[in-house]
This record gives C-alpha cells, structure tokens and sequence, in this order.
C-alpha cells in the first residue's frame, strides 16, 4: 500500500509500505481521509520522543472496515487503544487508561491506503455523514470535551459567558464554533496568523484578533480556552480571564511555565488541563459534527496524501490559511 | 479599650485604644475569642502591603452585639464587609466581591475588647455554641469552601478519595478534620514542625507525616489541598496527585511559581484556586462546629490577649504545637 512516513526531522516520504496485519479483536479499516493534527506536527519537527521514525503518523480518519467484527461500516476511530478494565476505563475516562496505546505513536497511523486498530476504539458514523465532517471527529472530540470540562466549574450558563479561545487552529476553531452553539454569544479567537485570523472570522460569527497588536482586556472572561500551550499564552490567558473564572488547558506546547498563582488564588481562578476526549465524547462530536454544530466546514482544506510532504511544509511556514488540512488516500 | 496593636514588623503592642465609633447599620460587638490568623502573622513580618501600623488585626471572632441591630446576640462574623449588589454578591460568591473591605486589613479589628462591623457580616450563631468553636469559625469555613470547590472537580465521591492535606496549621486541620467527618477514610496531613505533626496526629484518625524525610507517594492522591501555597508545598501538591485529580490552592505563600504544566494537562489535573468563604460557607461551618464535625478541638490553645505579642513571638518560632491560638479579651 501506499503511505506517507515520517522517516526523519522535517521528513515526510510517501512510498509503499506493507499492508499492516490485523489480529483478533481488530479491523483492517480502509481510509478514506485523515487530517493533520497539531502532534503529528509535533513528531515532524522532531519534538516528540514518543513518536519514533520511521513511523507511519495520522490519526484523525475516516474510513470503512474492509476486515474484521463491523465489516462495510463507515467508520471513525478513537486514536487511543485502552484496556477497558482499569479505573479510568469504567469511570468513563478512558482517556487517563493507563495501559493505553496509540496509532499513529505506539504503532502505525493512517497517513496510509489501510490501518488497523482495535474493534473496540471503533465509532460507527451516522448514515450519510461525509468523510470530511467524520475525518474532523477527532479535534471536535478534544475541544468539547475542553469545553464540557470548563463548564462543569462555571457558575453560570455558558450563554451568560464571555469566552476567550486562544489559537485559531483547528482546536481553537473547532472550539469557538461549538461554544457559539452552545449559545455562548460573546466569543474572541486570538489568533497571531493573518491568514488563519481571517479564515476564524468567515467560519463563525465571532471576532478573530491579533493578540500581539490588541492584548485581550483584563479580567474580563468567564472562560478562557488555551489551544495553544506557551509560556505567552498561558500568561495572557491568567491575565485575560474574570475573578471566579476558569483557564481549560488543552494546548500543550512549553512544558512548565511560572504560574500567577496569587492571581489563580485571591480571584478563584479554576486551572483545568485536559487530554483529548473519552469515547463518549467522540460519539457526541460525531453526532454533532453531522448535525451541524460546528458550521458548514469550509474551512478545512483537502488535499491528495501523495503530496502530503508538501501540507506538512505548508503548514510549518503558515504558508495555509486551513486550520485543517485532510490528506485523502485515493 | 484595651487592644493589641500591630506597631510595626515583629511588633504588637497592648495598649489602651479609643473605642471604635459605630455607625448606621453597624453594629459594636464585645469580642469573647479571637483567633490568631497566618494572614495577622504574614503582617506581622512587615509582608502584607494591605496591612498597614499601627492598625488592630484580627478578624477570627467570636462576640456579643452590645449595640445596633441584633443587640444581646452571641455572634461570629464575616470579616469581609461586601457589598450585596455586584454580581458576585447576587451569586452568593460574596468572597469575590470588588468592592469589600475587611476588618483587621482596611478598618479595625477584634484584637481588642470592642469592634465594629456591618451588620450584614453577622453570622448568628446556634444556642449554645462555645466561643472557642465559634471563634473558629472563620478558618472552619475557609477549609469547607476549599473541599466544597475540590470535591465540584472530583469524579468520584468523596469517601473514595485518597486526600493529601499539606500543612497542619489550622486551614489544613480543619480541612483534614472535615474530610474525615464527610467520609473519606484515607486521609493523610504532610507537616514539617514535628510539634505540630503530633498535634495533628492527636486530633484526628488520620495520619500526619514529615514529608521531607518521608516524600508523599507520586500519583497517589484524587484530591490535594495546599494549605501553605510555597514552591515546594505546589511542586509536591502537583507530584502527589493521581491523574484526573484536583489540587486546590488556598494557602498563598510565594506569589509566583514554575507549574508543571505537561503533568497538569496529559493526566488532566484541576487546580482551583480558592479564596476565603462566601456568607453561605460561614453559616455552615458554624453549625457544623457546633454539631462536631470538626472533633473537640482540644488542640486549640488560649491565651489572655494582654498576652498577645508572646503567642506571635511564639507562633513564629513554631514553639507551640497548637495550630490556633486564640486570644480571650477577658
């Protein structure tokens, strides 16, 4: 089969590649798009020590089961491979499992024609969902489970709240998008890309701005959600957000950071880091996703994986107004 | 009056004081108990820019209105003077009110024979309460509403938690005491002063530890209330906790502090910050106080106020094992 590897630092080679083996209990799932996250991101600038080359990267896709349990069902995939029986596991975390696997880490992704997985991390799709909508489950999963987390400690409805999301990459939109259809009527994207800035503001009704040229005003946000994890950005978000409020955490760029804890202390700031979404919360994105919480999708860009190198360019200089870009196999 | 005098850093002097005058909608309380605060201790080390000499401190008070509204009733009160109309007061987040003031910090306090306050502050208490309960009140209440805000986070009920209290003064006390009263059975309270450990240890089935000679186990605990807010105390706080668990901040020692922000969002960590208590927290610990959530309090120490300056002397040098010491006017 053909697939797009990750053979080295700034390297992405598309090349055959054997068709992977699938065992009991998995499904040979032909893909029909796969989207380009931030973490594969990540693993191509050679900052990842998880994610080992060569490496088959991907593991946003859409597709459909070619063999094993579900055969002919369209499908999307929780990324995670998790026990089922830990704590977490029944509690409903699956993402905190502790014996959890990955695609596209631990073992092949879907930067391919074929990938396996476990049947088990499989989300069947609602009829008629477009491979677009269904390659985007994956992101729309993390910033609704940031969301879902974040309102679990505000005091009042989100409709009642003022909402910063930091970054407008494909988190941070997906983010604004499913805040506005919560009903959340005042949301700001800051975002540092012209042409990222521009692309937020046509997906949704709300502002996009550059931080740097117009810092975000003080205690002023019920919720703020960093999608993007730097030292500025958790800075500005501790600045950004309203005595009583809450910082979701979801980004993960630098990894320590000095805290403003008299700030998060005397002004009752709730600091919440979150990791990617449970499997409950792929199945309400995918839902959600076909029913149209999060707009019309124009944004996203798809291309052929065969040139795939050239997205992972693109994407490094900014060179794209996408927040997401699809490669898609055939 | 007689009343003990913040005169400068390391100074308390007793000496006679002109009675505060009370006005409208204000009541002058004849003050039985009042507690010795970290908050009057970090003034007394000359840290507390809000807390200017001379000024009487003391805000952890037990009294009789001789004068104004409720006049004959034993009372504790809120030492927060907030001002009903700003949004948080209408939230019942009082705590958070942007225009309060406070007694002992921005007018008089209770080290003192007489003080004034609102009479909105009152908190009545329940027929029969002894002042040193009553007394206790206002840190009572400051470790309920950190629980209270830890357990919002928690998944899984209280009494299922392991629960790290760091520091046994009397946040961290009550708050281990009252965890243990809402059921939790795995209780453990790091302390460095070994007088104060045992101290901890007598009060409470639970168990009090050195953490320096003996480290709290890595991911072992749901839920970790920081009651001393130091560099190390966070650093261990963040180390200890399990992943999907909350660590709530309410001690504030060092302004600033370098977070592990990569542990904070790939195990999903919560980290609240809290701030003292709202109207509805003080009530609440006042019957739970008197309904002896909080044990017999036999580890609380009290003094004659003409004896004052030692306690802070004493309490400086960490010569006493009492993790409060109240000062009795009378």
């Amino acid at each position: 089969m053909k697939a797009l590897v990750y053979t080295g630092t700034r390297q992405m080679t598309y090349r055959d590649e054997p068709q992977p083996a699938r065992v009991e209990d998995e499904v040979l799932i032909r893909v029909d798009a796969v989207g380009i996250c931030g973490s594969d991101m990540h693993a191509y600038h050679g900052h990842d020590p998880r994610r080992v080359p060569p490496l088959i990267l991907g593991h946003e896709l859409a597709g459909e089961i070619l063999e094993g349990p579900g055969k002919g069902r369209r499908v999307t995939v929780n990324p995670l491979i998790t026990c089922g029986h830990c704590e977490y596991c029944v509690q409903g975390r699956n993402n905190l499992c502790a014996n959890r696997t990955m695609i596209g880490m631990t073992r092949a992704g879907a930067f391919a024609e074929l990938v396996t997985t476990a049947f088990a991390s499989v989300i069947e799709l609602p009829e008629g969902m477009s491979a677009r909508a269904a390659a985007l489950t994956e992101p729309a999963a993390t910033a609704l489970h940031a969301i879902n987390t974040g309102m679990r400690s505000l005091v009042r409805p989100i409709p009642e709240c003022r909402a910063l999301v930091v970054g407008g990459g494909a988190i941070g939109l997906l983010a604004a998008l499913l805040l506005q259809d919560y009903g959340c009527r005042r949301v700001r994207v800051a975002e540092t890309n012209p042409l990222r800035r521009e692309s937020a503001a046509r997906a949704g009704s709300f502002e996009a701005f550059d931080p740097v040229a117009q810092p975000p005003a003080a205690d002023a946000f019920e919720l703020v959600i960093d999608a993007v994890g730097l030292k500025a950005t958790r800075a500005m978000s501790l600045g950004a957000v309203k005595p009583g409020g809450v910082i979701v955490h979801v980004g993960l760029g630098d990894w320590a950071s000095e805290i403003d804890m008299r700030k998060l202390t005397l002004a009752e700031i709730t600091l919440a880091g979150v990791y990617t979404y449970s499997t409950a919360d792929l199945r309400a994105a995918a839902a959600a996703l076909h029913e149209g919480a999060f707009g019309d999708l124009a944004w996203v860009e798809e291309r052929p994986l065969s040139e795939g190198s050239r997205a992972f360019q693109d994407l490094d200089e900014g060179r794209t107004p996408a927040a997401k870009i699809l490669l898609r196999p055939r």
